[in-house]
């Protein structure tokens, strides 16, 4: 899906990392919400309270999910989701444009 | 207006000067199209097709609009205009969040 048509954007961006990671709220009409943002090279760590699905669109990273003991490499194109109420820690390589969908 | 209702969004980002300057583009029922950003510090220069307004979220910086001399401090809850078929240099010194509208 190239477009998201009948949505609601919140104008304020969501900034984070001293701007570092930003990303803007899309609000859906059955109640559901995704962020679509951007992450320059860095390394990060977020916590869930839902359970999150993060699509790259474009980009390149690693990502250690909750407790585990294994990096993995992302590249556009690929996804990884995040348990609720856990967290995840990111090392970004390359500009990274994502889609992070919140499930419930 | 803190919300952009019944929208159209584009998914993939508008990314300029190595990911220190990234938009989305906002698509609205009358045809008209704005995008909100984020600019990180740092030197910019853009040019214009359609005239803009952008409106300053929240940040700091100087803009150099078209053929003037003089540098124009702006910060959070101001704005600026640049004419069609110009151009304007920016020196961002915070963290920018802003929001363009493309005027015909």
């Amino acid at each position: 899906m190239d477009e998201f048509k009948g949505v609601t954007v919140v104008r304020k961006a969501n900034v984070y990392f001293e701007g570092k990671v930003t990303s803007r709220t899309i609000l859906f009409e059955d109640g559901s919400k995704k962020t679509l943002g951007i992450m320059l090279p860095g390394e990060y760590e977020f916590n869930t309270e839902y359970k999150e699905l993060m699509e790259i669109l474009s980009g390149e990273l690693e990502v250690l999910i909750g407790g585990n003991s294994e990096w993995k490499a992302i590249k556009g194109g690929e996804s990884f989701e995040v348990p609720e109420k856990s967290k995840f820690r990111m090392n970004v390589m390359k500009v990274t444009d994502y889609c992070c969908s919140f499930l419930k």
